[in-house]
This record gives C-alpha cells, sequence and structure tokens, in this order.
C-alpha cells in the first residue's frame, strides 16, 4: 500500500519526521508530498523544504518527497496512493483536519485518510512555533533535526549567529 | 417576529441556505444581511453577494437581502428584529459565535441571538473552504448553488475555465 | 409560537430562570417538561421540581410547567409547539446539545431547536454543581432562587440544618 | 497487513459498519473485537453482539468478529494485527481516544492506532443514543441495520411491541 | 505562601507527583489534600491514599497530607492556604477545572485556584487509566511509583499475581 | 515572589486589570511585559500602551510596566521572576497557551507558568473584539478603563468622535 503524507513542512520537524518513521513502518512506500501554496508566503522555498525533508528521512529506503500543487487528492491518484496520513496533535487541530478529510472523501470516495496520533512529547509542536523560537533567540534543538535548526538560524537570524 | 440573519457570505453556500429556509419557515420575515468589513478583501464584491444570495432565496416570500455595515444590533434595531440567526457548525465554531452573542447582548440587552445547528451534511463546509477546493481546480457542485459554482469558477480560474 | 423548554430540572438553577425569562419576551407560550426519566435517580420526585419551577416562574403569564416522558418531540408536537429552547453554557455541553439537536430533527424535521447562550455569570452554573456546594456545606445563594435553596438544604443537610 | 477493530458495539451502529467497510476495503483482514468488559452492564451479552455484528458484516469476506477481554494490544499482536483501527466522530471523541492510543503506543510500540473519521451522516451516532431513542419510543431505522433495529425493540419495549 | 493541592488520589501518578514537585519549588509549604467523598466508592481508603502519598513525597521537606470533607476553600482558609493548585491536562480537564476554579471564588473571594500545566509525558494520564490497565493486565511502571504499582496489582489482582 | 504577566496588550482591557490586581495580591511584585514583535502591527505603539497600563496600575504600589523583546523566559531570568503569569478565559485560548507554557518549560525549566481562570464576567473579552466593537461605532465602557476607551475612539474614530 502507498501513503501519501501531504503539507506544507516549512520547516520539517522532529514531529513530522516522528509520523514519516513510523508511515514507514507500516506502508511499502511512503511519499512526502509538499503543498506549493501561491497564496502563502512560506519562510523556505519548495526545493529548500524538499532537501530538507530528504535529508531527515535518507535512512527510511521506502520514503520519497515530492513537491505539488492542486488537489492532494489528485496527486494520490496519479501515484496509485490509496490513503492519506496526517498527524493529530491536539484538539485544536482536529476540527481542521477533519474538515480536511471530509472534503477529501467527498472529493474522492475511494481515498481515506488516517490518522496517527503524534507522540506526546511532540504534541504542543508546529512549524510556527519552531520559527517563533528562533526569531526571539531560543535554541530548538530537541524540536528539529540539526540541520533544520542550522537553516532557520541562518534565515532568521542572518549571517554571523546562524554558523 | 423578524429575524435578521448576519454574515459575510463570501460567497454563499448551501450550508447558509439550509439556516435561511429553516429560518423563513419559522419566522414572519427573515433579513439577510450581507457585512461590509472594509478591513476584510472579499472575493465577491457586497454587489455580487447580494445578487448571489437573492437568486438563492427567490422561492421564499418572506426573505429579503441587503448590505450593512455598523453593528449588527443597531440594524436589527433599525428593521424591528429581535432576533439574530447563526448557524452552529462545530465545536471550533462556538466559542467565537458565544462571543459574538455575549458581546451583542452586552450592547443591546432586548436583541437575542438564536442558534441553529447547521445539518450534518453541511456540518463541516465553510466559504474559505469552498474558494480553497475551486482554486485547486475540484468541483464543488453539492456544496454551494450552482451559479455561486459557476461565478466562483469565472472568479478564481479566469475566462475559459469558468465557462 | 410556542416553544418547549425541556429538561431534568433537579433542581432548577438561575441559570435555567434566566433562559425561561428571555424564551418568555420572544415566545407566544412557553412550556417548561420537565423529563421523567426511569434510569436516573433525581433529588427532587417530578412534583416537587414542578412546584420549584411553578414558584420561580410566576411572573411570567405566559410560562406553564409539565411533566413528560418519552420523546421531547411527541411533546413538542401534542403542544403544537414548533421550537425546542435550550441553553448553551460551555464547550462541554456543545457536543451533546448538538447530538440531541441533530437526533430530534431526526424523528421531526419540522421541529426546530433554538439555542440560547447563558449570561456568562451563569456559564459555569450546573444543577450538579449546586447540589455539591450544598452537600460539602456551602451556600448557593447567587445559584438558586431561595425556595429552591431551602429545599436543597432540608433535603441534603437535613432537619435542623435546612431550617 | 491486519487490522483489529475493538469496541463494546452494544449494539452494532451504522457508523461501525461504516468504519468497517472502509477498512475491509484497505487492509487484507479485519477483526472485528468485542470487548468484554465484567465492570459494565451491557443491553446485549458478548454472543448477541457477536451475532449482530456477523450478520451486519457477512458481505465482506475479509472481516472476522471475536470476543476478547484483558488488553487490546495482547489480542492484537495474538493475531498478528499491527494497527488498531478506531473511528473519530467530534471533538467529544477525540481526547478520549488519543488517551487510548497513547496508552497502547506505551503498552506495545509497535502497534499503531489508526483513526478513520467517520461520515458526517453518523457524526453524531454512538450506541447509547440509539438505546436512549428506542427506550423513549422512538424510531432508529437511518442509524442502525434492521436487525438490529428489531432486537432492540424486542430489547427494550418487551414482547408484542418488539415484533 | 501556602499552597493547597485537592484531590481524589486514587491513587497517586507520576503526574500528581510531578505538580506536587513543581508546587514544592515554589511555595513555602504544600498541603496534598485527599478528599473523603462518601458518594464515591474508590478503589483505596483514604488512610491508604495518604500513606501513597506520604511515600511518594517523602523527598520533599515542605509537603504534607491529609484527609478533608466539606468544602476545600473551608480547608484552604483553616490551614492559612491562599492558593489551591491544581494541573490542566487536557481540553477535556478545562471546563470543569473551571468550573470549580469559578465555584470557589464565588465560595471564597480571597482564595485563588493557579492552575500548573502537567508535563506532557502525562498529559494523557489519570488515576482511572491506571486502574483500568492494570485490570486488563497490562503494566503500569512509568505512570505510576512502584509502591503503587504493587497496591495496584495486590487490590486489583489478588494474592499471587500481586507478588 | 516576583511573577511575570507577559503579553500584547493592545490595548489593556479589564480582563487584563483583573488577573494583574488578583496577582498583585498573590505576588511580591508583579512586572507586566509588553511584548514588541516586529511581525505585528498593533494599534498602540508600545509606549501608549506602557502608558495605557501604568495608568490603569496605579493604585497597585507592587506593580511595574516595561517593554520587551526576545524570548520571554529570558526576561523573567533577567528580572529575578520564578513564574510566568497567564489568564485563562475559555477553551479556544487553552491550547495555544498550553503551547506557550511547554515551551517555555523546555526553554527555562527553573520557569513555572502559573494559570488564573478570567472572572467570568470578562469570559468572552478580548483586545481584538473591542477594537471591532469601537471601530463598528459601538460603546466599550465595561469593558475596558475609561482612558482606554478614549484612546480607542480617538485612534479609530478620528478627531471629533473621539472626544
Amino acid at each position: 500500500m502507498i501513503a501519501l503524507y501531504p503539507g506544507s513542512f516549512d520547516p520539517l520537524t522532529n514531529g513530522h519526521l516522528d509520523i514519516i518513521e513510523r508511515a514507514a513502518r507500516l506502508f511499502d512506500r511512503v511519499i512526502v508530498a509538499v503543498l506549493v501554496n501561491p497564496d502563502k508566503r512560506p519562510l523556505f522555498t519548495v526545493e529548500e523544504r524538499i532537501h530538507q525533508i530528504e535529508k531527515g528521512v535518507q535512512v527510511f529506503d521506502n520514503v520519497e518527497v515530492e513537491a505539488y500543487s492542486g488537489l492532494t487528492v489528485d496527486l494520490a491518484r496519479a501515484r496509485g496512493a490509496r490513503v492519506l496520513i496526517r498527524g493529530l496533535r491536539a484538539v485544536s487541530d482536529f476540527e481542521g483536519e477533519l474538515q480536511m478529510a471530509q472534503t477529501n472523501r467527498l472529493l474522492a470516495a475511494d481515498i481515506e485518510t488516517l490518522f496517527l496520533s503524534t507522540s506526546t512529547a511532540y504534541s504542543y509542536l508546529s512549524s510556527s512555533l519552531v520559527k517563533g523560537i528562533v526569531r526571539a533567540g531560543g535554541r530548538v534543538a530537541p524540536l528539529v533535526p540539526p540541520h533544520v535548526e542550522a537553516d532557520l538560524r541562518e534565515r532568521l537570524l542572518g549571517g554571523e549567529e546562524g554558523r
């Protein structure tokens, strides 16, 4: 079974990696799909985000990364993926995620969304939180992989501090 | 009894129509009030939104549509409406709606907000969701009236695709 | 328009009275309907609860009280009530209330549930809370009418203390 | 992949059947596991519940039903199931479900809980709700399979009415 | 400043100990107050629960344990405690906790409830959960202190297995 | 004990003042810390917000006000504050607040966040709500101090109306 894990990943966090690792153990192939949303201004370009994820998942031999735009279910069909994977952290996530899942069922009744519960250690972790901490001068070592922390410091704090 | 149903309606969805239909059966007159919010950039102009709603509600002879700005309770008083109508979909709606209702009671103790529960078929439907699906290339036939889907495709996908 | 306000009212609180008062201003007649649930062991008998409510609502000349068992929508139809009234306090109420409203629509599509938001002063008030405070020896003067506080003290604290 | 779908199923509803049907399409085998909880007094015996489910799932050739007691993860391991399936309806479900999933990961790190979102048509449906409606004299035809409605009426309303 | 930490503690968990430890660092004295509720049937007697807590907190020299019945604010006043301490785990806790805090302010305006957020590692932990796992045959080593696990096994699984 | 109460205070509301007053009774010193967030465009400058707060808290002799940027825990350490104070209003607040508290514990394990529950009278009050009402032409007298209402009217409605 092929599973698609869609998201913005701006940037990749250890919470995302936790979901990817667990999906990689369950499914034959996992495609991490990075959404290109022309209406949002991400911190990292799609290429940078793909590079960050590829570096983070190289230990798994059944995980691929690619960019996409348009409907998630269209990409899933094109790749032969019958399931979408999403992590559930907390109640505030829940209704937005359920809305997406119900909408995707309406658009493609043959594709299922499967939710995994995020490990409690990451239950309050999000990409925005990580950006906020780095911007305010804090360290995010337990929350993102080392190469992502380096990228965040480089991008948000500029040359000297980023090194 | 006159009921006022305020909102942005950008655009009208079948969830809104469900609330209007049920209110029209209960109250003598229902006024659908389209908020003109100078701080937001809507997809459709007030005139377009009024036109979309008028087309959707022409089957009810006790429903009117108008634009307004300023306090909702001021419009209610000016129209002799003692109740405001709002739909409740899900928990994420709930607290924002309760905040509005409590605020309106503070501003006008003689006007009540009555909440109707949205039909389960529309429990995850919102104007933003509909815009997102059309923008990504999906069909929204079960979620909005046909003339609204045509408007959405025209506005978001441009000339040829909108036809 | 006739409105039915169903509940257990074991006992009546000032939160219930707030909803009754506001409903009495909006509707021609309000029927407070006390559910007889053979599976629960209430603190007060149905007769006692009816008496407590009648004493609390005697200032309104369009409010009646009666006991019922069976489906709420059956009583509504028998009384010609097209709306059920319910108060919404907080998120924890919300989903149970929505479940009841959706179920009642399924059982009787012609009867609507209208929700009023409870005044913030009563947003954490419930019949169980009041019983708990009296049982632990506290005063509940701002939460229930005086005659209900007397009944509670009589029932829960026994003879001398209840006087 | 083998999936285990644990629950009380007292009785089976169309919401359960919706989850079973979707799981049956995704996984090689689905085991519906009926929990025998000595601390609760169910309406139907384990044998009755298993019979109700077997009748409901006979159209799927990869679904089995069995009773169990003890830890769900122990049964999963004994059957070679690496995933537990649970339906998510609404926010009130969510935290209890997340608690169970986190606990099961603690007890068995190699077994994953996958959540499916219940169809909106069943988003407020539960076994308790169905029992309550039948007890109050209502019909539950769209909420449970016909043979379950018959069992409910027989059990809750007695001889004549149940026929 | 003296802080009172009220609860049922049936039994003490590592989540409770986490709150006690953090309160002991902040306040001059912490009184852990075990509620004797005649309406509930606890698994452990008050004496057993006090003994479990005393064993768990002996490392802190400013923590005491005692039993109480009646209003929590009455005990706080009798002990000179101006703050009540409560842990907040998840949304499902939140409204019940807020209700208690608002009620206590109503009963005693001079006593404040201060909430600490439970460590994420314990965010889904509760006394009931722990009892459920042991009853089903599972181990609860990371969730309760060793002496509490021994008591649980003795009480719930009987002689041989409890050793 | 020194307590830090961080926030945007754009503008100060009576809900903030309620928290400050209660904190001032509990702690030796309370520092109200106004966050300077270069990514947001506040209605009032930091100087204006500090001035509004200073005017509101002059009755308390143990409350100070200052601006800060960077990590809240860094300011707390620099000022010798071992606790951060936050108000909790409603469920929608709760998860964001818990996320902040968990993050701050990760960044500084020696600093605790203590939550106070906002008085029910202010349970739906926020700075954004107040700005919205004034912008729409309403009065906010019970929600903010008089000098803040004057500032709001001056800033949002311009010269004549603001007088």
